[in-house]
């Protein structure tokens, strides 16, 4: 077998059966592997952006990485700012950057780029396979690394000619992912003390401690000691709705997220960062709690959080079949009248099917989302981790694609939509069951709001020509309709949950603009 | 002033009066100033790779830097892979990249990253500005460098309280562009001894050697003594067409280019490099020349080309007057009958205006217009000179803002059209006069010929996967409506000549799907 073969038998036999791919010249030997190895899914993307997004809404769901194939330099540049969400989201992946083959390289012909250096600012893990015989091994290596905790970005560079050329080398297999390390008795002793010595504390969860079970456990502890619970501003994914335990995230608008943090007196971190202002504002703390408040990271995002919280629940003596307290259920009115992004997300919060995945990229549009689904249906939560803006089309694209029974909702704002619209195509051809809210405010409303809360004052002529999408407006209908996707567009409340209804009962991508 | 306008006010005076941009919220000041600046010309691109790839087509036709704008780490790998090219074709270009306060960095909120890092591999220099104080001196500096011969990426990093704080130094100017170096004499004379000698010698031409001034002086030069011209595979801008020196360039198909230089006995390099081939492919040779070629760079391409040239005719006593034998112009039908990329290039062979300015990134598709266009009315040729594909549409729209007297015609690929089709929206935003040509055959044709080169063999069910685009086809007309471009779509030869008569009449974008 030739190299490319190799590769694949061992991210086959790695456990990685799906790619996201844009391949071009250099990766046509394993494009043609694929022929001989039908066991693994190759899904184009027509934009490295989307490849990589999609490969960061698949494993946020499936739990272990996807593999992407990439394009030389220029193509793995395409595809960096989704892979920088990715890292900020802790995303296990594999990404696979075809080379020319190692002895081209002398001639510096025009698609020649330092790849490893292109990689590293994103990638945990990087390496240039040196040989077909390396191949295997390396490859091995990566999936190790992309799925040792909690989740790191490994690139592999492959020269054509080691795709190329005969392997001979045993085909190697990742190692098993190592169970997750446990953090020190000390530690969870001295945060039970600290929870206990009664001053206003909140626990501030990320990573998987904001997955059910954990967050049972979590709000047992809150119920029982009377903690509050805190999330992260943004997280990779979180399991919410009707049933589970009610958490809250630090929100992005700094004022907000000062006064809802102003009387913390100890923040004990499980999995999360110390809460900072996504930017800087002049005259404004970076540090989002109040001065003299303590922070005790207890347990690291790579930590065994479950054991952590469970431990932490049994030192401080917590029932371990307390009743959480949780909200009753109310059906909520569908709303009437005008279209708004507040009306969105209520009629998201009536209308969403059980176990539906809310992929959010709905930036300004989307802040009140959480207070009207907080009851809703159960539903994955997955967000924008790195604020590199292209990351909502494509992560509903590989959630979908990770778990095909289950109704993909991708809340999308305009701006940021323009960034990976080709991944509308993705979800054409798989027939992905994704329905996509576009909140079509025409302008980067974000930037509105930010052009103040930096002191710029109010934009005049120029500077709104830089912040309004505007002149001409998008047609979002005839954009989806274009990529093969059926679509509609509402102005009214009452036409935006008619064709909500609608797409959700129906198979396969549909796209609403919601004129707001 | 606070250092965006000290930033603004250097650039102006520097020379640049135009920015490509899509900022955020570390850019807002800078966008602020705009309000106070209007001599900057800001043009708002929906994705940063349209964003340089349009810089790269303005200072391709304007011979002077454009600014980019640019929102951190993120925003700038988005604008990477047409960085790239734009490297390749030697265009000046300063990027202006916004991050955070310098003082917010230590809080690794969640879009820090290392824009150094990202910045270097496509930039010829990089810095990060110090203060409020330096930006004046730094840009001015970055400006001097992307203006320094042969034309460099510049790279400057403004975190955010740069922009913000005041700034009390006086305002910096960019050194006057330096004239380009002279080579050596003996250099010229060694040169016209090797011409003279009688071995079958090409003269390789790019860069400014295949402008018109310089072309005439060639094309004399190998009327007088026998040697033949040629221009390298890929080149940022020559000037064609009717009463111009006909020069041709090494194919991009290794066999094809192998063939043309087969007989070569020596190559004199004039602002080219030796030529080599694309890819690698297994068993054949990655340089191009035929073993024994003697291959003699006599100008790098930041090189005085034309003095280089006049110089060479003179020492081989070329008379300055020398009539060049030009081909008559020839006026050839129209096109008919089914539609074929062949077709295409005849029509445009025969209806391309006067002055028109033609963006290449047919890819596979446009083999044969040179053929077509050899006659046809004078025109600038600009085309993908870095291989990453994505170019095309930002180059037209960049060309188009450069030249706003002239059609420019953009031929695009299908697949490449997909990477930066939000560019469309900019062209109708900005009312540019564009003809957009959609050579629209479903697929990475180009792939699918490779496949076979590298010895893949033939594309099975999953390889084909990743080489068609269709299921769904792409509907190119939708794509370009839903971002205010007017469009038609032509499948046979009569419907595209009328289409692209008209579109040619009428102002403002217009995009002709053309079915192959």
């Amino acid at each position: 077998m030739n190299g490319a073969d190799a590769l694949c038998d061992t991210l086959l036999a790695s456990g990685i059966d799906i790619c996201f791919a844009n391949p071009g010249t250099s990766e046509m030997h394993f494009v043609a592997a694929l022929d001989r190895k039908p066991q693994m899914r190759c899904v184009l993307g027509l934009f490295e952006g989307v490849v990589t997004g999609a490969a960061d809404g698949y494993a946020r769901m499936a739990d272990t990485p996807a593999a992407t194939l990439l394009h030389t330099g220029p193509g793995l540049a395409n595809g960096l700012a989704n892979l920088h969400n990715a890292r900020r989201a802790h995303t296990p992946m594999v990404n696979i950057v075809g080379d020319h083959a190692s002895y081209h390289l002398q001639h510096d012909a025009p698609l020649t780029s330092d790849i490893e250096a292109i990689a590293r600012p994103m990638s945990h893990w990087v390496r240039t396979t040196r040989s077909s015989h390396a191949i295997s091994a390396d490859a091995a290596q990566a999936v190790t690394q992309a799925r040792s905790h909690p989740g790191q970005i490994a690139t592999l560079i492959v020269p054509a000619d080691a795709a190329w050329d005969e392997s001979t080398a045993d085909i190697a297999i990742a190692e098993a992912p190592k169970p997750r390390q446990r953090v020190d008795a000390s530690a969870v002793r001295a945060a039970a003390d600290r929870i206990r010595c009664g001053q206003r504390t909140t626990l501030m969860l990320s990573g998987v401690a904001l997955r059910e079970p954990a967050l049972v456990v979590a709000a047992r502890i809150a119920q029982h000691t009377g903690v509050s619970l805190l999330a992260q501003q943004s997280n990779a994914r979180m399991e919410r709705g009707a049933g589970r335990p009610v958490i809250e995230r630090v929100p992005y608008p700094i004022d907000q997220a000062l006064s809802m943090l102003k009387d913390v007196q100890q923040l004990i971190l499980i999995g999360a960062k110390a809460p900072v202002s996504f930017f800087a504002y002049p005259g404004k703390p970076g540090v989002m709690t109040p001065p003299g408040c303590e922070i005790h990271p207890l347990a690291a995002v790579a930590d065994d959080l479950q054991h952590t919280l469970e431990w932490l629940a049994d030192e401080l003596g917590v029932p371990r079949d307390l009743a959480i307290r949780k909200p009753e259920r109310v059906r909520l009115p569908l709303p009437t009248g005008a279209l708004t992004a507040e009306a969105v997300m209520a009629a998201l919060g009536v209308l969403m099917p059980e176990e539906a995945i809310l992929c959010d990229e709905s930036v300004s549009a989307g802040r009140t989302l959480f207070g009207y689904t907080r009851n809703a249906a159960r539903h994955d939560y997955l967000q924008l981790t790195g604020g590199a803006i292209g990351a909502g089309i494509p992560l509903a694209t590989g959630a979908a694609i990770a778990c095909p029974g289950r109704k993909v909702i991708c809340l999308q704002a305009d701006g940021s939509a323009m960034y990976t619209v080709q991944g509308l195509w993705t979800q054409a051809r798989e027939g992905l069951d994704i329905v996509t809210i576009i909140f079509s405010n025409r302008s980067y409303a974000i930037l509105r709001n930010e052009f103040k809360s930096v002191g710029a004052g109010e934009p005049g002529h120029n500077a709104c020509r830089m912040l309004d999408l505007d002149n001409p407006a998008l047609q979002w209908v005839q954009l989806a309709n274009g990529m093969g996707i059926s679509a509609s567009r509402a102005t009214t409340a009452e036409a935006f949950n008619q064709a909500l209804q609608r797409a959700l009962a129906e198979p396969g991508p549909h796209l609403i603009e919601a004129v707001i």
